[in-house]
Protein backbone atom coordinates (compact mmCIF):
# COMPACT_ATOMS: atom_id res chain seq x y z
CA UNK A 1 0.00 0.00 0.00
CA UNK A 2 1.35 3.38 -0.92
CA UNK A 3 1.31 5.49 2.35
CA UNK A 4 0.09 8.71 1.10
CA UNK A 5 -3.47 10.10 -0.16
CA UNK A 6 -1.39 11.59 -3.46
CA UNK A 7 -4.70 10.76 -5.53
CA UNK A 8 -3.87 11.67 -9.42
CA UNK A 9 -6.15 12.64 -12.03
CA UNK A 10 -7.68 10.71 -15.08
CA UNK A 11 -9.63 12.30 -17.06
CA UNK A 12 -10.31 14.76 -15.14
CA UNK A 13 -11.16 12.61 -12.32
CA UNK A 14 -9.02 11.83 -9.59
CA UNK A 15 -8.54 8.08 -8.90
CA UNK A 16 -8.52 6.91 -5.25
CA UNK A 17 -4.91 4.89 -4.12
CA UNK A 18 -7.23 2.22 -3.45
CA UNK A 19 -8.63 1.32 -6.29
CA UNK A 20 -5.17 1.82 -8.44
CA UNK A 21 -3.78 -0.75 -5.84
CA UNK A 22 -6.32 -3.43 -6.71
CA UNK A 23 -5.93 -3.13 -10.77
CA UNK A 24 -2.14 -5.59 -10.13
CA UNK A 25 -4.29 -7.94 -8.46
CA UNK A 26 -6.74 -7.78 -10.85
CA UNK A 27 -4.37 -8.65 -13.53
CA UNK A 28 -2.38 -11.34 -11.71
CA UNK A 29 -5.82 -13.04 -11.28
CA UNK A 30 -6.15 -12.16 -15.43
CA UNK A 31 -2.84 -13.80 -15.89
CA UNK A 32 -4.08 -16.75 -13.68
CA UNK A 33 -7.14 -17.56 -16.22
CA UNK A 34 -5.02 -17.24 -19.18
CA UNK A 35 -2.59 -19.28 -18.02
CA UNK A 36 -5.60 -22.13 -17.66
CA UNK A 37 -6.72 -21.20 -21.34
CA UNK A 38 -9.42 -19.04 -20.39
CA UNK A 39 -10.54 -16.28 -22.76
CA UNK A 40 -13.79 -14.58 -20.91
CA UNK A 41 -14.55 -13.72 -17.45
CA UNK A 42 -16.70 -11.90 -15.20
CA UNK A 43 -16.87 -9.70 -12.76
CA UNK A 44 -18.50 -12.31 -10.65
CA UNK A 45 -15.83 -14.63 -10.93
CA UNK A 46 -13.69 -12.78 -10.48
CA UNK A 47 -14.67 -11.25 -7.21
CA UNK A 48 -15.13 -15.12 -6.08
CA UNK A 49 -11.30 -15.48 -7.24
CA UNK A 50 -10.01 -12.43 -4.88
CA UNK A 51 -12.50 -12.01 -2.39
CA UNK A 52 -14.13 -8.81 -3.73
CA UNK A 53 -17.71 -7.96 -4.13
CA UNK A 54 -18.40 -7.83 -8.01
CA UNK A 55 -19.99 -4.29 -7.48
CA UNK A 56 -16.65 -3.41 -6.23
CA UNK A 57 -14.50 -4.49 -9.26
CA UNK A 58 -17.37 -3.13 -11.86
CA UNK A 59 -17.35 0.24 -9.98
CA UNK A 60 -13.05 0.11 -9.65
CA UNK A 61 -13.10 -0.83 -13.33
CA UNK A 62 -15.53 1.81 -14.47
CA UNK A 63 -13.26 4.45 -13.27
CA UNK A 64 -10.91 4.06 -16.36
CA UNK A 65 -13.25 3.06 -19.24
CA UNK A 66 -15.92 0.39 -20.61
CA UNK A 67 -13.80 -2.79 -20.33
CA UNK A 68 -16.83 -5.45 -20.80
CA UNK A 69 -20.16 -5.84 -22.15
CA UNK A 70 -23.96 -6.76 -19.91
CA UNK A 71 -24.10 -9.86 -20.24
CA UNK A 72 -20.99 -10.84 -22.17
CA UNK A 73 -18.18 -10.56 -19.64
CA UNK A 74 -14.81 -9.44 -20.54
CA UNK A 75 -12.49 -10.84 -22.85
CA UNK A 76 -9.34 -11.56 -20.76
CA UNK A 77 -6.70 -10.66 -23.04
CA UNK A 78 -8.18 -7.32 -23.57
CA UNK A 79 -8.70 -6.17 -20.02
CA UNK A 80 -5.42 -7.32 -19.28
CA UNK A 81 -4.08 -5.12 -21.97
CA UNK A 82 -5.76 -2.32 -21.06
CA UNK A 83 -5.12 -2.19 -17.54
CA UNK A 84 -1.14 -2.79 -18.28
CA UNK A 85 -1.74 0.56 -19.98
CA UNK A 86 -3.30 2.03 -17.45
CA UNK A 87 -0.54 1.06 -15.29
CA UNK A 88 2.42 1.82 -17.48
CA UNK A 89 3.18 -1.90 -17.79
CA UNK A 90 3.22 -1.92 -21.56
CA UNK A 91 6.49 -1.57 -21.68
CA UNK A 92 9.44 -2.92 -19.18
CA UNK A 93 10.90 -1.08 -16.32
CA UNK A 94 14.33 -0.91 -15.16
CA UNK A 95 14.85 -1.62 -11.69
CA UNK A 96 17.77 -1.06 -9.34
CA UNK A 97 18.09 -3.26 -6.34
CA UNK A 98 20.31 -2.57 -2.96
CA UNK A 99 21.58 -4.53 -0.59
CA UNK A 100 22.39 -8.08 -1.65
CA UNK A 101 21.91 -10.26 2.12
CA UNK A 102 19.43 -12.90 2.70
CA UNK A 103 16.42 -10.61 1.40
CA UNK A 104 17.85 -8.83 -1.37
CA UNK A 105 19.69 -12.53 -2.31
CA UNK A 106 16.29 -13.62 -2.78
CA UNK A 107 14.53 -11.00 -4.19
CA UNK A 108 17.36 -10.34 -7.02
CA UNK A 109 16.43 -14.28 -8.11
CA UNK A 110 12.85 -14.25 -7.76
CA UNK A 111 11.26 -16.26 -10.84
CA UNK A 112 7.90 -13.71 -10.83
CA UNK A 113 9.63 -10.98 -12.68
CA UNK A 114 9.65 -12.49 -15.66
CA UNK A 115 6.67 -10.77 -17.86
CA UNK A 116 5.39 -8.33 -15.89
CA UNK A 117 6.96 -5.41 -16.59
CA UNK A 118 10.10 -5.19 -14.82
CA UNK A 119 13.80 -6.08 -14.88
CA UNK A 120 16.43 -5.75 -12.17
CA UNK A 121 19.05 -4.52 -14.23
CA UNK A 122 21.44 -3.49 -11.76
CA UNK A 123 22.68 -4.36 -8.14
CA UNK A 124 24.04 -2.66 -5.48
CA UNK A 125 26.17 -3.03 -2.22
CA UNK A 126 28.43 -1.49 -0.07
CA UNK A 127 30.50 -4.55 1.63
CA UNK A 128 33.97 -4.68 -0.73
CA UNK A 129 33.42 -8.89 0.05
CA UNK A 130 30.38 -8.82 -2.29
CA UNK A 131 31.41 -5.70 -5.22
CA UNK A 132 32.39 -7.51 -8.38
CA UNK A 133 30.87 -10.74 -7.13
CA UNK A 134 27.83 -12.36 -9.16
CA UNK A 135 24.48 -12.58 -7.63
CA UNK A 136 21.94 -14.55 -9.53
CA UNK A 137 23.61 -13.55 -12.87
CA UNK A 138 24.08 -9.51 -11.51
CA UNK A 139 27.18 -8.07 -11.11
CA UNK A 140 27.14 -6.70 -7.57
CA UNK A 141 28.07 -2.73 -8.15
CA UNK A 142 29.68 -0.65 -5.63
CA UNK A 143 27.24 2.08 -4.03
CA UNK A 144 29.78 4.30 -4.43
CA UNK A 145 28.59 4.51 -7.96
CA UNK A 146 24.72 3.67 -7.41
CA UNK A 147 24.11 8.08 -8.15
CA UNK A 148 26.00 8.31 -11.63
CA UNK A 149 24.61 4.61 -12.47
CA UNK A 150 21.04 5.06 -12.23
CA UNK A 151 20.70 8.60 -13.40
CA UNK A 152 23.28 7.11 -16.71
CA UNK A 153 20.82 4.23 -16.73
CA UNK A 154 17.51 6.58 -16.60
CA UNK A 155 16.32 3.97 -13.77
CA UNK A 156 13.14 5.27 -12.06
CA UNK A 157 11.92 2.50 -9.98
CA UNK A 158 14.29 1.21 -7.02
CA UNK A 159 14.44 -2.19 -4.26
CA UNK A 160 15.88 -1.41 -0.92
CA UNK A 161 16.97 -4.77 0.71
CA UNK A 162 19.80 -3.12 2.71
CA UNK A 163 19.38 -3.43 6.88
CA UNK A 164 17.41 -0.42 8.28
CA UNK A 165 20.11 1.20 9.52
CA UNK A 166 21.35 2.13 5.54
CA UNK A 167 17.83 2.16 4.02
CA UNK A 168 17.19 6.01 4.58
CA UNK A 169 20.88 7.06 3.01
CA UNK A 170 20.47 4.33 0.50
CA UNK A 171 16.93 6.36 -0.89
CA UNK A 172 18.80 9.58 -0.74
CA UNK A 173 20.83 8.35 -3.15
CA UNK A 174 18.30 6.85 -5.63
CA UNK A 175 16.06 9.78 -5.36
CA UNK A 176 19.36 11.77 -5.96
CA UNK A 177 19.73 9.51 -9.00
CA UNK A 178 16.67 10.10 -10.19
CA UNK A 179 14.42 7.36 -8.74
CA UNK A 180 10.68 8.04 -8.15
CA UNK A 181 9.68 5.02 -7.03
CA UNK A 182 10.56 2.47 -4.36
CA UNK A 183 10.09 -0.68 -2.74
CA UNK A 184 11.24 -0.43 0.37
CA UNK A 185 11.82 -4.31 2.52
CA UNK A 186 13.61 -2.67 5.19
CA UNK A 187 11.91 -2.61 8.58
CA UNK A 188 12.04 1.70 8.79
CA UNK A 189 9.82 4.08 7.14
CA UNK A 190 11.16 6.35 4.35
CA UNK A 191 11.39 10.42 4.73
CA UNK A 192 11.00 11.05 0.71
CA UNK A 193 9.82 14.23 -1.12
CA UNK A 194 6.57 14.47 -2.63
CA UNK A 195 6.87 13.60 -5.87
CA UNK A 196 8.24 9.99 -4.63
CA UNK A 197 6.39 6.98 -3.62
CA UNK A 198 7.20 4.07 -1.30
CA UNK A 199 6.05 1.06 -1.04
CA UNK A 200 6.61 -1.04 1.98
CA UNK A 201 7.22 -4.75 2.08
CA UNK A 202 7.68 -5.85 5.66
CA UNK A 203 5.81 -8.90 6.59
CA UNK A 204 5.07 -7.18 10.08
CA UNK A 205 3.61 -4.38 8.70
CA UNK A 206 1.37 -7.13 6.52
CA UNK A 207 0.91 -9.26 9.99
CA UNK A 208 -0.03 -6.05 11.73
CA UNK A 209 -2.62 -5.35 9.59
CA UNK A 210 -4.64 -8.11 9.85
CA UNK A 211 -4.54 -9.06 13.30
CA UNK A 212 -7.39 -5.93 14.07
CA UNK A 213 -9.62 -8.42 12.25
CA UNK A 214 -8.98 -11.92 14.05
CA UNK A 215 -11.37 -13.58 16.23
CA UNK A 216 -9.50 -15.41 18.96
CA UNK B 1 -3.07 -4.16 1.48
CA UNK B 2 -6.10 -6.23 2.41
CA UNK B 3 -8.06 -7.31 -0.96
CA UNK B 4 -11.38 -6.93 -0.06
CA UNK B 5 -14.05 -3.99 1.36
CA UNK B 6 -14.90 -6.45 4.56
CA UNK B 7 -14.61 -3.02 6.78
CA UNK B 8 -15.35 -3.82 10.44
CA UNK B 9 -17.28 -1.92 12.94
CA UNK B 10 -15.44 -0.17 16.28
CA UNK B 11 -17.81 1.27 18.77
CA UNK B 12 -20.40 1.11 16.22
CA UNK B 13 -18.63 3.01 13.40
CA UNK B 14 -16.68 1.43 10.10
CA UNK B 15 -13.27 1.63 9.95
CA UNK B 16 -12.03 1.79 6.66
CA UNK B 17 -9.37 -1.02 5.71
CA UNK B 18 -7.38 1.74 3.99
CA UNK B 19 -6.98 3.35 7.49
CA UNK B 20 -6.09 0.22 9.43
CA UNK B 21 -3.76 -0.64 7.03
CA UNK B 22 -1.90 2.87 8.17
CA UNK B 23 -2.05 1.92 11.79
CA UNK B 24 0.90 -0.20 11.91
CA UNK B 25 3.10 2.19 9.28
CA UNK B 26 2.42 4.83 12.63
CA UNK B 27 3.45 2.55 14.77
CA UNK B 28 6.71 1.69 13.12
CA UNK B 29 7.52 5.78 12.91
CA UNK B 30 6.54 5.84 16.22
CA UNK B 31 9.10 3.28 16.96
CA UNK B 32 11.54 4.48 15.50
CA UNK B 33 11.15 7.68 17.20
CA UNK B 34 11.55 5.96 20.80
CA UNK B 35 14.90 4.34 19.70
CA UNK B 36 15.68 7.59 19.00
CA UNK B 37 15.07 8.63 22.93
CA UNK B 38 12.36 10.79 21.62
CA UNK B 39 9.07 11.30 23.92
CA UNK B 40 6.35 13.58 22.52
CA UNK B 41 5.01 13.84 18.63
CA UNK B 42 2.44 15.90 16.63
CA UNK B 43 0.58 14.92 13.89
CA UNK B 44 2.79 17.41 11.26
CA UNK B 45 6.36 15.67 12.36
CA UNK B 46 4.58 12.08 12.02
CA UNK B 47 3.08 13.73 8.60
CA UNK B 48 6.83 14.73 7.25
CA UNK B 49 8.51 11.58 8.44
CA UNK B 50 5.96 9.37 6.28
CA UNK B 51 4.85 11.69 3.16
CA UNK B 52 0.80 11.82 5.18
CA UNK B 53 -1.00 15.24 5.51
CA UNK B 54 -1.04 15.70 9.00
CA UNK B 55 -5.02 16.30 8.80
CA UNK B 56 -5.28 13.16 7.48
CA UNK B 57 -2.77 11.41 10.22
CA UNK B 58 -5.82 13.23 12.96
CA UNK B 59 -8.14 12.19 11.21
CA UNK B 60 -7.22 8.30 10.98
CA UNK B 61 -6.35 8.58 15.01
CA UNK B 62 -9.49 10.36 15.84
CA UNK B 63 -11.47 7.03 14.18
CA UNK B 64 -10.46 5.28 17.47
CA UNK B 65 -10.61 8.01 20.00
CA UNK B 66 -8.42 10.84 21.70
CA UNK B 67 -4.48 10.31 21.79
CA UNK B 68 -3.15 13.69 22.44
CA UNK B 69 -3.96 17.34 23.18
CA UNK B 70 -4.63 20.18 20.86
CA UNK B 71 -0.94 21.92 21.21
CA UNK B 72 0.95 19.53 23.46
CA UNK B 73 1.20 16.78 20.58
CA UNK B 74 0.79 12.87 21.42
CA UNK B 75 2.92 11.07 24.27
CA UNK B 76 4.73 8.26 21.82
CA UNK B 77 4.82 5.55 24.49
CA UNK B 78 1.11 6.27 25.15
CA UNK B 79 0.13 6.86 21.66
CA UNK B 80 2.42 3.42 20.74
CA UNK B 81 0.56 1.44 23.38
CA UNK B 82 -2.71 2.60 21.97
CA UNK B 83 -1.82 1.90 18.54
CA UNK B 84 -1.18 -2.11 19.46
CA UNK B 85 -3.80 -2.15 22.12
CA UNK B 86 -6.23 -0.93 18.72
CA UNK B 87 -4.10 -3.95 16.41
CA UNK B 88 -4.53 -6.93 18.70
CA UNK B 89 -0.41 -6.46 19.56
CA UNK B 90 -0.58 -6.10 22.55
CA UNK B 91 0.13 -10.10 22.76
CA UNK B 92 2.65 -12.53 20.90
CA UNK B 93 0.73 -14.32 17.92
CA UNK B 94 2.55 -17.45 16.99
CA UNK B 95 3.08 -18.12 13.01
CA UNK B 96 3.30 -20.86 10.87
CA UNK B 97 5.65 -20.12 7.85
CA UNK B 98 5.35 -22.77 5.00
CA UNK B 99 7.72 -22.90 2.17
CA UNK B 100 11.63 -22.97 3.53
CA UNK B 101 12.98 -21.67 -0.72
CA UNK B 102 15.23 -18.75 -0.27
CA UNK B 103 12.37 -16.28 0.27
CA UNK B 104 10.99 -19.07 2.52
CA UNK B 105 14.10 -19.09 4.54
CA UNK B 106 14.55 -15.21 4.24
CA UNK B 107 11.98 -14.77 5.79
CA UNK B 108 12.21 -17.49 8.70
CA UNK B 109 15.88 -15.22 9.89
CA UNK B 110 14.10 -11.84 9.14
CA UNK B 111 15.04 -10.01 12.12
CA UNK B 112 12.37 -7.30 12.19
CA UNK B 113 10.01 -10.01 14.11
CA UNK B 114 11.36 -9.12 17.38
CA UNK B 115 9.07 -7.18 19.32
CA UNK B 116 6.60 -6.59 16.97
CA UNK B 117 3.82 -9.14 17.77
CA UNK B 118 4.58 -11.99 16.54
CA UNK B 119 6.90 -14.98 16.24
CA UNK B 120 7.80 -17.79 14.22
CA UNK B 121 7.08 -20.43 16.03
CA UNK B 122 6.42 -23.67 12.97
CA UNK B 123 7.79 -24.17 10.13
CA UNK B 124 7.04 -26.60 7.15
CA UNK B 125 8.15 -27.77 3.86
CA UNK B 126 7.08 -30.59 1.58
CA UNK B 127 10.50 -31.85 0.61
CA UNK B 128 12.03 -34.93 1.80
CA UNK B 129 15.43 -33.54 1.78
CA UNK B 130 14.39 -30.33 3.94
CA UNK B 131 11.75 -32.07 6.28
CA UNK B 132 13.93 -32.47 9.69
CA UNK B 133 16.74 -29.88 9.17
CA UNK B 134 16.95 -27.03 10.55
CA UNK B 135 16.01 -23.25 9.18
CA UNK B 136 17.66 -20.71 11.42
CA UNK B 137 16.63 -22.90 14.31
CA UNK B 138 13.63 -24.19 13.29
CA UNK B 139 12.94 -27.96 13.05
CA UNK B 140 11.74 -28.16 9.50
CA UNK B 141 8.22 -30.27 9.42
CA UNK B 142 6.83 -32.54 7.62
CA UNK B 143 3.39 -30.51 5.64
CA UNK B 144 1.45 -33.50 6.03
CA UNK B 145 1.47 -33.23 9.59
CA UNK B 146 0.41 -29.21 8.96
CA UNK B 147 -3.36 -29.50 9.51
CA UNK B 148 -2.94 -31.20 12.90
CA UNK B 149 0.27 -29.70 14.05
CA UNK B 150 -1.63 -25.66 13.50
CA UNK B 151 -4.98 -26.68 15.16
CA UNK B 152 -2.91 -27.91 18.33
CA UNK B 153 -1.06 -24.98 18.24
CA UNK B 154 -4.16 -22.63 17.93
CA UNK B 155 -2.19 -20.95 15.27
CA UNK B 156 -4.11 -18.13 13.65
CA UNK B 157 -1.74 -16.86 11.33
CA UNK B 158 0.54 -18.07 8.83
CA UNK B 159 3.33 -16.73 5.61
CA UNK B 160 3.00 -19.17 2.67
CA UNK B 161 6.61 -18.70 0.62
CA UNK B 162 6.20 -21.77 -1.29
CA UNK B 163 6.30 -21.64 -5.64
CA UNK B 164 2.72 -20.20 -7.24
CA UNK B 165 1.91 -24.01 -7.83
CA UNK B 166 1.59 -25.46 -4.08
CA UNK B 167 0.43 -21.92 -2.57
CA UNK B 168 -3.91 -22.61 -2.62
CA UNK B 169 -3.31 -26.21 -1.43
CA UNK B 170 -1.15 -24.71 1.40
CA UNK B 171 -3.64 -21.70 1.71
CA UNK B 172 -6.89 -24.64 2.08
CA UNK B 173 -4.64 -26.98 4.33
CA UNK B 174 -3.71 -23.80 6.77
CA UNK B 175 -7.70 -22.46 6.97
CA UNK B 176 -8.87 -26.31 7.73
CA UNK B 177 -6.59 -25.94 10.68
CA UNK B 178 -8.12 -22.81 11.71
CA UNK B 179 -5.88 -19.81 10.20
CA UNK B 180 -7.50 -16.30 9.71
CA UNK B 181 -5.09 -14.36 8.59
CA UNK B 182 -2.28 -15.13 5.56
CA UNK B 183 0.64 -13.54 4.09
CA UNK B 184 0.97 -14.89 0.92
CA UNK B 185 4.89 -13.86 -0.90
CA UNK B 186 3.23 -16.84 -3.87
CA UNK B 187 2.85 -14.81 -7.28
CA UNK B 188 -1.06 -16.13 -7.21
CA UNK B 189 -4.34 -14.94 -5.85
CA UNK B 190 -5.75 -17.26 -3.36
CA UNK B 191 -8.90 -17.97 -3.10
CA UNK B 192 -10.39 -17.76 0.60
CA UNK B 193 -13.68 -17.99 2.48
CA UNK B 194 -14.87 -14.70 3.20
CA UNK B 195 -13.78 -14.62 7.24
CA UNK B 196 -9.80 -15.51 6.27
CA UNK B 197 -7.98 -12.36 4.93
CA UNK B 198 -5.15 -12.44 3.08
CA UNK B 199 -2.29 -9.95 2.30
CA UNK B 200 0.14 -9.95 -0.63
CA UNK B 201 3.79 -9.51 -0.61
CA UNK B 202 4.90 -10.12 -4.52
CA UNK B 203 7.42 -7.37 -5.31
CA UNK B 204 5.75 -7.01 -8.33
CA UNK B 205 2.54 -6.11 -6.88
CA UNK B 206 4.48 -3.61 -5.02
CA UNK B 207 6.18 -2.16 -8.55
CA UNK B 208 3.18 -2.13 -10.50
CA UNK B 209 1.19 -0.02 -7.78
CA UNK B 210 3.43 2.90 -8.54
CA UNK B 211 4.33 3.12 -12.30
CA UNK B 212 0.98 4.87 -12.78
CA UNK B 213 1.94 7.74 -10.76
CA UNK B 214 5.91 7.57 -12.59
CA UNK B 215 6.69 10.55 -15.18
CA UNK B 216 8.91 9.63 -17.78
Amino acid sequence: MALSGKDRVMNGKVIPDIIVGRLPIYLLALQHMLDEGRQVTSSQELGERLGISSAQIRKDLSQFGEFGKQGTGYNITFLSDQLRKILKLDRVWDVALVGVGDIGHAVAGYAGFKNRGFRISMVFDNDPQKIGQKAHGFEIQDISTLVDTVRDGGIRVALITTPAPAAQEVADLLIKGGVQAIVNYAPITLNVPVNVRVEYIDPLIHLQRMTYYLKE
